[in-house]
């Protein structure tokens, strides 16, 4: 079944909306990459002056999110990223973690 | 946009198939909730012993969320959860956290 890959991200709140611009100004080209299903952006609760975010991407499985990340496609969309703004507001580096559907409903 | 509810559970390795059998038998009632876009259940991954699970729900918005939690739908469905086999393989309580959808992309 699918293979849904997050990054969980802390953002301090005084850059939470040029974080939120970087990703919505973005070029994406995901809908061209093999395997590919959706992708949001989500926004979490606020502790203390950071806020969490988390980018959900599903593919249809672990092998077409490992595919994507050993293409010229992921390191062109990631060197953009670099020197914005957005990126400047973000406390550390994201999280990682991946996980399989396992069951679904809808 | 979307509302997503999710649960982390910590899990014993030992106690991960009768989690995951406690899932997969539960009598879901959820596509009656008014609201309800997509339940998952989702398979993360495992260190020293534990593994990590996450229960996703993408409802209309917060509000249905809110709704569902406070019906008696809602405390049918947890009451039957409580003896069973896989709850005892769960480690601690488990952690929510809400997001709204900000972006995306399918």
């Amino acid at each position: 079944m699918n293979f849904i890959a997050m990054n969980r991200f802390k953002v301090s709140v005084e850059g939470a909306d040029d974080f939120e611009d970087m990703w919505r100004s973005r070029e994406s080209r995901l809908k061209e990459v093999p395997g590919f299903k959706e992708f949001r952006l989500l926004k979490g609760s606020e502790e203390e002056g950071i806020r969490t975010y988390s980018s959900h991407v599903i593919w249809d499985s672990k092998a077409d999110f490992e595919n994507w990340t050993q293409s010229e496609h992921f390191r062109d969309a990631h060197k953009k990223v670099g020197k914005s703004k957005g990126r400047s507001a973000i406390m550390g580096p994201p999280k990682f973690e991946g996980f399989e559907t396992i069951l679904q409903e809808d």
